[in-house]
């Protein structure tokens, strides 16, 4: 299986230059100018790819359309007409009932389920998010919240989108703080109702999905009060209610206002909006009360004492919203290396000094940097999504098998690979974009669309720093029960006890940890392209990181509020620093593993070398702190970029069969830019290309 | 002068905290929370930024008016109709003026026009686009390529709007290498006609700004060609014809097709699309025939004997519009981060500790780190910008000022000033727009239009790595007389020879270089806010990767095309840096010049804080090249991460101020995230907020 069809010598046909696949520097791979990558390869990167759904994955690749793309210039309500019909669509093909239990009316394949969102990601993101905020949302706190009667009353109208909703937390007021939020739902002992208000103008929800069109009704979260017999008021945190918000004619009901964000940055295709409840009663079977409820006479229980554990527990849902997201804006990432990807292989620039002919933009060195290294971090994300899917599709068929540890670190890596994913998309779709010069620039191009849309998936489904800083905090220890707290008190009361120690044991005790050395090492050396010494790297400095900024917390000891935030505020650099560095160390590991398990030794090779990109881009961009502490020498770290260089130039002879293996639906690529625009067809007539084919 | 609004300490009014302007860490400054700077600082700082064309700017900003801000939520062709209605203002206004020779009916100010162009980009930059299409490229090829007959002709036409014009520069297949083009003008004795003509798809005008609707006539670029007497056919290189295009109805004229580009990623405003000639025959006079001229005999002659000198040239009217889009960029990047920063400072997020009370974004350290390193370089590249705005009004005034050399260094300013804003801008608009959350990414807040809309400014008039190699080519000293051609043989042909002494000489010689370090320098020691070591730092790094570079193409001597290529290419990285390591230290000069002429004591001292915090944010990001090559020590470079996070929280103090000083027209603050929303208003009804104003 030589992948003759990439690695032939384009640029310099001439004498010096190899004429067959493997006598150049196995460093020095050559750019295809055919565009054409190598099938059996492909399909064996593919597979590692797929991973464990790879079967939902092939079903919903062959479900997919080209009207399912985003449509290019229509406008916001023609783009929110489209996304309609085609959630439609799935609807009748009954992709949303993968996300639901068997007893709900659903297939109960959560991994089935978030893998077919993932998939959404390659064609529109506001057809995944609109899908995401009705199934995944709504639908999710329906079925997480709701008791069976309200399950069997709703979701069979969720799931066939005869009842459209919206999940509104988030207030203008309280932002990433929703444990504040402050809508309120008070119980009427009188009428055995709730009442449903806004009781401020900062208390409006705002950016909710189908609230501006769509949504007839609202997953409400508000602050739950009651009162005792003597008139004093009980309140018992953040609860969610169902509140119909919408007749059918598409009208306010009584006391319900809803706006229209009208346009955003992108994502025109949802109907966000504001909602403002001025006293709506809603009878009490509206509380989803699988958590806390309220009895006819106004008593108040939950299974959960802690308001705190409390709040977290419901909020279970949004972790697969954020896994959702990220994964969705993998899949985004992907799409746009693709196209970037076939753009340079069939787009030259300047002529060959030798030849006189085009060098196709992925033969420069400086393209090769821009692109490799990024095709590099998306299998390594990839892999890591498909753990941290995995491991929420274990959690949801069994959850008792899971301690509270366990737990929480799958919901820190929800968190952090989110963060890190939506980050990595955003950077990778612009650079994608300027990759591609003007042409990148047409819309037509899906480019420019793409990270419209993409933009806010690194604010969204939590602020990418707050959620790294909750990567950094579950890692001191300190795991708020708060989800999505920043409760600086609660991480410093824990830093100056307990911080260090779990430190050292978190980060390298694990069995994970363990096997990964074990069996990966093959040679005992200190080489920057060894396996183990690249845990051992990433690993070391994870730790030290944390063992810092734990040390700095404990200053604060002994201080009050104000001096302990100054401790924690001054630090916050250094636990973001942290945060990234365990989600760096921790996607490696994903990655290790899944280049460790793979069967195909061609594909095995290529995976380990992209691996290695993975380690070096790292090393790469961080190596003023590997200096700055010792861990590597200035000839370590001048050869981790040489090294990183090479593997650019290696990896680029094989990019097309790279971005093949992502297995994107061949209709993505009928753009401009591919077919007849500044490409083969066009510049064979000038500079000859085809005689190179 | 003291600023005691925004010193004021705001989220530890406690015990512990300090009650005066002065009583804390200077380095701890303190964030305000009433939203209101200095006034006079702002005024000292201002003065500054405004520089040389201080009246231009005042007048400009005066002039400008709510409905010239970028429309949101608007079709294209209502975006396209609304900017046609603002260019028909500026045309009115006379501002078009400005930028013509007196000779011509304008007022022959260079850098009276470059600026008000510039200060379109506080607004909307399709408008600021399509005026520099239209009066810098159109008008400015006419202007300086034409005889006094052309231009008298058409001039008067193009300043009032009467007639609407493309520069046809760009085709699909050259792309960046504009010098080989295929678009052909062929003189025909008989008929004493060019004929104009796109000889292939690829050949097509792609990109051209008026093409899609207004433009009536195109200064097309295209191969001019002439017939010796016995038939053979000569070839002069690139020259620009006027050809009509379309009729008053707004039909394509016989011959010639246009096709609307449609949507893009931004600019919607701007009808950019494509040409194509189909033998299309104009009279003798259409060529622009300054520097080439064919007689009616069909005999051509030129004033410059070299092919490559007569083309760039002809080409000197894009270096005002390089410089025009880096400065309308920075105009952008600044407008962001004042929307960005005033939002911070009245947003809270997250309770204090002690206090109970929100606490504004730009309290927190990471939020500091995002912003204020990013105002500094606002300010570095506003007087760098300054300067080479005043080099091309000096050299345009009296070009017989400027030696050969002189005006290569100018030019190869131009097109790294470009590269370095524009990235820089496209950067920062994305980060001020993540730091505003939701709120920035609703269109109504400005930041995500101006986000798409100046995404191609790193793409368009020269790519940005393109520019940037361009600059190191210039250092190397071998000047690529092919304008923006890559001839990577000429590079290493200089670099076997004088590169490296060219380098020696360029980097320490000049005499700006000596007065900084005379001037400046007021202690002797090494620290690294002492600004003779800041400058000895950045020069030494350019001057280092210079070298370098130099000497691996030097490996290229007596290699063939193909090999030299192979040695160009591999340095290519190396070569980028070396080009960014100048525009570092070349606009730091600058920077620095303008802190030294300061005359406010105030404003000086907090224009030196900035210009520290420039350098070590650059020393921070590069420290391992630093560390590599023993410049710094590791525990320099540590010192100066911590320097910089003190810098940060300092000039946080003073925030509001220092974009106060960008005086960019109060309305375009008039955003909903400013004023009702996510704000003061509904903030303090819950937060108390107004307690610490």
């Amino acid at each position: 299986m030589t992948s003759q069809t990439d690695v032939q010598n384009a640029a310099a046909p001439g004498a010096a230059a190899p004429q067959t696949t493997h006598t150049g520097h196995p460093h020095y791979g050559r750019i295809t100018t055919t565009g054409q990558g190598d099938p059996a390869l492909a399909a064996g990167l593919q597979k590692v790819l797929d991973g464990r759904w790879a079967d939902a994955r092939r079903m919903t690749r062959e479900a997919m359309t080209p009207d399912m793309l985003n449509p290019i210039g229509v406008t916001m309500e023609e783009h929110r007409a489209h996304v309609l019909d085609q959630m439609r669509r799935l609807a009748d093909s009954g992709m949303p009932g993968l996300g639901f239990r068997t007893e709900d009316g659903g297939t109960g394949d959560t991994g089935g389920a978030l893998t077919s969102f993932e998939m959404l990601g390659h064609l529109d993101l506001s057809l995944m998010v609109k899908a995401g905020v009705q199934w995944g949302l709504f639908g999710g706190a329906i079925a997480n919240l709701g008791d069976a009667e309200t399950r069997g009353k709703y979701l069979p109208g969720v799931m066939s989108l005869d009842l459209m909703g919206c999940f509104a937390m988030t207030e203008l007021g309280g932002g990433s703080d929703v444990q504040n939020l402050e809508t309120t739902a008070t119980f009427d002992t009188e009428t055995g109702e709730f009442v449903v208000h806004s009781p401020t103008p900062s208390s409006e929800k705002w950016y909710i999905g189908n609230a501006a069109r769509d949504g007839s009704m609202a997953a409400v979260f508000a602050q739950l009060i009651t009162h005792a017999e003597n008139g004093e008021e009980l309140r018992h945190g953040v609860h969610c209610l169902l509140v119909p918000i919408r007749d059918e004619a598409g009208n306010d009901l009584p006391g319900v206002t809803t706006t229209d964000h009208g346009h955003k940055g992108g994502l025109l295709g949802v109907d966000n909006g504001k909602i403002m409840f001025d006293h709506v009663r809603v009878p009490r079977e509206a509380l989803l009360d699988r958590f806390g409820a309220v009895d006819a006479d106004g008593q108040y229980s939950s299974p959960i004492d802690s308001v705190g554990a409390r709040f977290f527990t419901m909020l279970g849902t949004l972790i697969r919203g954020r896994v959702s997201v990220g994964a969705a804006a993998g899949a985004a990432a992907r799409t746009s290396l693709a196209l970037a990807v076939r753009y340079s292989l069939i787009r030259r620039q300047f002529d060959h000094p030798a030849t006189g002919k085009g060098i196709p933009l992925l033969e420069y060195r400086e393209h090769q940097r821009r692109l490799m290294p990024r095709v590099a971090r998306a299998y390594a994300y990839a892999c890591a999504q498909n753990a941290i899917v995995a491991e929420l599709h274990d959690f949801e068929k069994n959850p008792e098998a899971f301690d509270a540890e366990r737990r929480r670190e799958m919901e820190s890596h929800a968190a952090g690979i989110k963060a890190t994913v939506t980050g990595f998309a955003n950077d990778t779709i612009i650079e994608a974009r300027l990759a591609c010069g003007g042409a990148g620039y047409m819309a037509e191009n899906l480019l420019t669309e793409m990270r419209a849309d993409c933009d806010v998936f690194s604010t969204f489904e939590g602020d990418n720093v707050v959620l790294t800083q909750l990567v950094a905090k579950e890692l001191l220890g300190a795991y708020a029960a708060e989800f999505g707290d920043m409760d600086q008190r609660e991480t410093v009361a824990f830093a100056l006890t307990t911080a260090v120690d779990v430190v050292q044991e978190k980060a390298r005790a694990s069995t994970l940890w363990q096997k990964l050395i074990d069996t990966v090492t093959d040679r005992e050396n200190t080489d920057l392209l060894d396996r183990a010494n690249q845990l051992e790297l990433l690993v070391d400095r994870e730790e030290h990181l944390l063992e810092t900024v734990a040390r700095r917390l404990r200053k604060a000891q002994g201080e009050d509020g104000s001096a302990a935030f100054k401790v924690f505020n001054s630090a916050q650099d250094h636990m973001l620093q942290a945060g990234r560095a365990h989600m760096d160390s921790w996607v490696f590991a994903r990655f290790a593993e899944a280049v460790d398990a793979c069967e195909d030794p061609e594909a095995k090779e290529v995976l380990g070398t992209l691996c290695d990109l993975y380690v070096l881009d790292i090393v790469d961009r961080d190596k003023g702190w590997f200096l700055e502490h010792n861990r590597l020498t200035t000839e370590r770290t001048k050869a981790a970029t040489a090294a990183r260089n090479r593997l650019c130039t290696k990896l680029a002879g094989k990019a097309r069969t790279l971005v093949d293996a992502f297995a994107i639906p061949e209709f993505v690529f009928d753009v401009p830019m591919l077919t007849d625009g500044g490409v083969d067809a066009p510049l064979e007539t000038t500079s000859g290309a085809d005689e190179r084919g």
